[in-house]
C-alpha cells in the first residue's frame, strides 16, 4: 500500500525517523522511567494473585509507555528536580492500562501489542475488574502525592475518557457522524489523558499557569495526532510489524475519519457499500480489502494523515514557550514522531 | 419455605421489623437525603446523553440508597452540621452504582431492583463505560470536597473493592473454597464500602480516631451481614416481591455461605451433585429446586443467617461509644433489619 510513504506536509524532513524519536526521549527520562516501570510492577500487587498476572499481561508486556514518558519528560523541560513525577507517571500509565482493559472488552478485539488481549485470555470479567484495580490504585497512589491539583487534572481526565468513548459508542455504526463529533471523541477517549500526563509535568515543577496551559495544548494536540494515525494505521498497518490486526475499526463498524473521508468522497455506489459494511454491519470477507482499496483511491488515508500533521504542528507550536533544549527537542521529534510511525 | 420464619439468636425481638427500620433511618436524615438525591442526579449529567440515561436506569430507579444514607446519619451522629457530607454521600451511591454496573456485566444477571438490569437494556459496553465515569465522577466530587483524607478512604475502598470481586472471580466453581476465604471476598466486594461510608461520617465531622474506628466496624459488620443475608436470599427470595431472581449464584457456581454449608453436611451423593451443579456447572431445570430443599434440609440458610446475625451482633456493639440517642437506636435497628429484611 503506497500509504506508507504519505507524510503530510508539517513533518520537518529533519525529525528524528519513526521510533528513534521516541527511543531518543525515553533515554533522555531513562533513569527515571526505570524507577517508574518498578514503580508499576510494586503498585499493581496485590494478595489477590489473578491482578498482578492480569496486569502484567498488559502492563508489563511492554507498550512504549508513552503517557508515563511524556510526564516524565515535561517535568524535566520544567526544571522539577524531585521524584513526585515517578509516582504520578506510574498513575497515569495505569489509568490508560485500565481503559485499554475495559476497551478490550468493549472491542473484542483479539491483538494488542503483538500479544493476545488479556480479555481473550482471562475473560471478560477479570478484564473489567482488575481494570477497576488500577483505577483505584491510581487514584491511592495520587493521594499518596497529596497534591489536590493533580487529583483533579487527572480524575478530569478519567470522566472526559469515559464520555469520549461513551460518544464513540452512540457514534458507531451511524456514518451521519459529522468529523467535528469524531474528534469531539478522540478529545475524550485519547486525547485527554496525553493532555493531563503533560499537565501534570508542569504542576509538579510548579510551573506557571502560561507553562502548564503550554504543555497542556502540546499533550492534547499530540494526542488527536496519535489518535488519527492509529485510526489510518487500522486500515495500513502490517499485522505482522505493529501487532495490530488490520480492520478492527471496519469490523466493530467505528465511525473513524478514514471511513468519513472514503464516504464522503466516494460515488454512489461506494456510499451504498459503506452504508452496508458499516452501517449494517453486513461484511463478505472481500470487504476489508474492498475498503483498503476504496481508501486508498479516494485518498482516505492521506487525508486523514494531513489532519494528524495539523495537530502536529499545534504540538510543537505550543512548545515554543520554553527555550530551546535537548528535551524541548525531543518532545517535538516526538511530536513528528506520531505521523512517521506508520512507516 | 421455612427460611422465612428462622431468626438468628442475636436479633432483638424489640427492634424495628423489616424495612421499617431503614424508613426510619431515612426519615432521620430525610432533608439531607433529599439534598443527595439532587446531587446525584446533578453530578452524573454530561452532554453525552447515554450517560444520565443509563446511569438514571440504575441510579434513579430508586434501590434503598442504604449506603449514601449511612454516611448521612453517622455524620449527623457525630454531631456535623455542615454540607459536606451531602455530596460525598453521593460518591459513595456513585462508586456503589459503577460498581452494580460492573458486575451487571460480569454476572449476566437478568434482573437487578426489580427493573431489567443496564446490562440487558444497553449493552456491555455502555455499562462498562458508564460505570467508568460515575467512577471518575466521583473522585471528582471528592476533589471538589478537599479531603484528603476521604480521597484515602474512598480510594482505598474502591481497590478493596476490585480486590474482592477478582477474588470472588477466582473462587467461582470450587467447592474447596474456604469459608474464611468467602468472607475475604465478602468483606472486599461489600464490606469495605459500608465501611468507607460510616468512617466518612466520622471524618467530615473530625471526631476522634476511637469513634471514627467504631463507624467503620459498624460499617464493615453491617456489610457482612447484609452479604450473607443477600447470599441466603439467592436461595430463598420470592421473586415477584423482591425484584430479585432466585437462583442467580446457583447457575452462575458462585461459591456463597449457604452453598458451602449445604456442601459441607451433605452426604455423599449430595455432594456429587454440587460438585456437578456448582463445579462442573452441570444445571437441569429442576436442579434449582432440589438445590433449595438440600439447603432446608441441611439448614444451610439458617446456619447463614445465624452467621450475619453475628456480625449484627458486632456491628450494634460499635455503636455503644455514642451515647444514646435517635440516630444511635435507628442505625442498630438498621442492623437488625439486614437479617430481618428477608422475612
Amino acid at each position: 500500500m503506497g500509504v506508507v510513504t504519505i507524510l503530510p506536509p508539517s513533518v520537518s524532513p529533519g525529525a528524528a525517523a519513526g521510533a528513534d524519536a521516541l527511543r531518543a526521549l525515553a533515554a533522555l527520562v531513562g533513569p527515571d522511567l526505570a524507577a517508574c516501570n518498578r514503580s508499576i510492577l510494586a503498585q499493581m500487587d496485590s494478595p489477590v494473585t489473578l491482578i498482578p498476572q492480569l496486569a502484567a499481561h498488559i502492563v508489563a508486556a511492554g507498550g512504549k509507555r508513552l503517557r508515563p514518558v511524556l510526564t516524565l519528560a515535561t517535568a524535566q523541560l520544567c526544571g522539577y528536580r524531585g521524584t513526585r513525577h515517578v509516582a504520578l507517571a506510574a498513575c497515569v500509565e495505569f489509568i490508560h492500562t485500565a481503559t485499554l482493559l475495559h476497551d478490550d472488552v468493549v472491542d473484542e478485539s483479539l491483538l494488542r501489542r503483538g500479544l493476545s488481549s488479556a480479555n481473550a485470555v482471562f475473560g471478560n470479567k477479570a478484564s473489567v475488574l482488575v481494570g477497576d484495580f488500577l483505577f483505584a490504585r491510581a487514584f491511592q497512589l495520587m493521594v499518596s502525592d497529596g497534591s489536590l491539583k493533580v487529583l483533579g487534572i487527572l480524575s478530569h481526565a478519567a470522566a472526559t475518557i469515559a464520555e469520549g468513548e461513551v460518544l464513540q459508542l452512540v457514534t458507531q455504526n451511524d456514518l451521519s457522524t459529522s468529523e467535528e463529533r469524531y474528534l469531539e471523541v478522540v478529545r475524550g477517549k485519547t486525547a485527554a489523558l496525553f493532555d493531563a500526563a503533560c499537565r501534570v509535568g508542569a504542576v509538579v515543577a510548579d510551573r506557571p499557569a502560561e507553562e502548564e496551559e503550554a504543555l497542556s495544548a502540546y499533550g492534547a494536540n499530540l494526542g488527536m495526532a496519535f489518535q488519527l494515525v492509529d485510526d489510518a494505521l487500522d486500515y495500513a498497518a502490517d499485522q505482522q510489524t505493529l501487532g495490530k490486526t488490520v480492520g478492527d475499526d471496519f469490523r466493530e463498524g467505528k465511525i473513524t475519519l478514514p471511513v468519513l473521508a472514503a464516504y464522503h468522497a466516494g460515488s454512489k455506489e461506494e456510499r451504498a457499500f459503506w452504508v452496508r459494511t458499516i452501517e449494517q454491519s453486513e461484511q463478505t470477507d472481500s470487504d476489508l480489502d474492498r475498503a483498503l482499496a476504496l481508501m486508498a483511491d479516494r485518498g482516505a488515508i492521506a487525508a486523514t494523515l494531513r489532519h494528524a500533521g495539523r495537530f502536529v504542528a499545534a504540538a510543537k507550536a505550543a512548545l515554543y514557550v520554553f527555550p530551546d533544549s535537548p528535551m524541548r527537542q525531543a518532545l517535538l521529534d516526538v511530536a513528528d514522531y506520531t505521523v512517521q510511525r506508520h512507516s
